[in-house]
């Protein structure tokens, strides 16, 4: 059996690399002469829009799914998720020929449904406001004897989303660059960890910083305190892929010794950000998948004459709401 | 003195790739799982959206410029253009230090024009539908001693966009896929003659096709009638890079012996494949980049059970368009 708590290292990012070899795509580390002029940085985008299911959770869904037994595959997997680790994995189920069983948020965005739905998965709702989805889904997963893959919280996710920090740290030197800085989107910090575990080994003078919506910036507030905080209930923000209650079991001891600290943005700095994307590197970010990106336009960390690297974490945003954000 | 007229060769495509190395970006050639399944095809797409000014021109512009001598460089470099070729020309200037001068439509969308005099270009402009950019250009440049750097009929140009070619071969190998088809927007014609003579040489087995939009099928008219064959004036399309009056002097004698024919589509369905590029590739595409996806997804020519590759060409598109085509 899988020990899926076990905290996730450097040699356990360079296994998950391994793992995806072929499988995951190397997304692009693209760079714009226009807008590194207008903001009097380099910046870099890491575009994990462009990976499978359109954002970075496949690599660490698969490198789960791809390890389990063959009893666990032969039961099924059951997700909860806002919508990026469900396409991650109903897709990555639907390769390796899994069951999934997925819970997602009444108001995800239709195309998140949709697109989880077309992998094959089976999808049920909740009210993300009302209702604790960690408690209906140990409840699901118990019932039927699945596999719980939890979005963040979990060894071999951890360690495949890390991955793109091995990318990024390659893709620097490919392109002769030294990154002063990298900001990462966090919802319950599994990227993030992963992919500063791996900066910290492949480009240890790299700063790293967590980005999150205004009312969820869980991670910024339990960096600064030192332990882990819970975001005031009650709030709303754009960013659906990242409005999670507070950092991971498993992330946050990881975080806390790799970054460097969190910047916050408003839905509204996330906007800009997304018709930077747009008019710049022509890539659809969605809002949660823009905050590093926001973070870095607007100085929430000083950029000036620095080389940066924002991650873009996802590109699935319905396109009446794209539309309504490229009106400004 | 360069001799720009000559045809361009395999060998002419290896020596701008050489030329273009760590420059020019290698663009990531994408798939979506969910969009092949729908199709019942395996569909990749090659993304020049993402090359630097955000289409494929930067390739032959930055190639043809890097090779002027000392004297034209001092001179400056002239270039017509419906928007694309001017931002690649204006960016190449600027890297090599070149002054530039360049002569749009007046009617260029507002993106083209900003960013090609944010790259430091001065702008002239014209109106596409009673005047001779040809004419008016040659006076220019004559006055004023100017290089005229041609849209396609220019051999290092067409070299320089033949590279996407070479990454397209390079890509199927390392993506395990081998290409029966392979379709290319044409306007003047010169990406889809440099991009057919590196793949009759690295994947002969590939066929390639032009992609065109209504009432400027041009290519397609001329590959059937074996001679150059120009477009009937009065008409519009939404396609404003590819809206070229006839296939080029140099670019026709070579796609007449490389392609297997020409493809047409409607706006409306060139808008559609705006959506599906949107939906499933997160990437902007602009009308005239997006003519070979639609073709392709049109059935234009078969491609059920078939590998087929679609060049999207370029991604500059004014957000309020772009906000009418997501709308539907």
């Amino acid at each position: 059996m899988l020990e899926f708590n076990k905290a996730p290292t450097y040699q356990s990012i360079l296994e998950a690399a391994q793992n995806l070899r072929g499988i995951a795509r190397k997304t692009p580390l693209l760079e714009s002469h226009a807008l590194n002029k207008e903001i009097g940085a380099r910046l870099l985008l890491k575009c994990e829009t462009l990976q499978h299911t359109g954002s970075f959770k496949f690599r660490g869904a698969y490198n789960t799914l791809s390890r389990l037994s063959p009893d666990q595959k032969k039961n099924g997997v059951f997700a909860y998720s806002s919508g990026n680790h469900a396409q991650g994995v109903a897709l990555s189920a639907q390769m390796l020929g899994i069951r999934a069983t997925i819970l997602m948020p009444e108001d995800t965005p239709q195309i998140k449904m949709d697109n989880t739905r077309g992998y094959g998965a089976k999808v049920i709702t909740y009210d993300r406001y009302t209702e604790s989805r960690e408690e209906i889904g140990r409840k699901i997963a118990d019932e039927n004897g699945l596999t719980l893959v939890k979005p963040y919280d979990n060894h071999f996710v951890i360690s495949g989303q890390g991955t793109t920090g091995i990318e990024i740290a390659e893709q620097l030197i490919e392109q002769n660059a030294s990154a002063d800085i990298c900001v990462c989107p966090a919802g319950g910090g599994g990227l993030i960890a992963g992919a500063s575990l791996a900066l910290q080994e492949l480009s240890p003078s790299t700063k790293v910083y967590s980005a999150e919506p205004e009312y969820f910036d869980d991670t910024k507030i339990s960096l600064e305190r030192g332990t882990r905080v819970a975001n005031a209930s009650g709030n709303k923000s754009i960013c659906d892929a990242i409005v999670t209650p507070m950092p991971g079991e498993i992330t946050f001891p990881v975080n806390k010794k790799t970054l460097s600290g969190g910047l916050m943005v408003t839905d509204s700095e996330a906007k800009s950000a997304i018709r930077a994307a747009f008019h710049h590197f022509k890539c659809v970010v969605e809002p949660g998948g823009a905050v590093a990106l926001a973070a870095l336009l607007t100085n929430k960390v000083d950029i000036k004459g620095k080389t940066v690297v924002a991650v873009a974490s996802g590109g699935n945003v319905d396109p009446g709401l794209y539309r309504e954000i490229l009106a400004g």
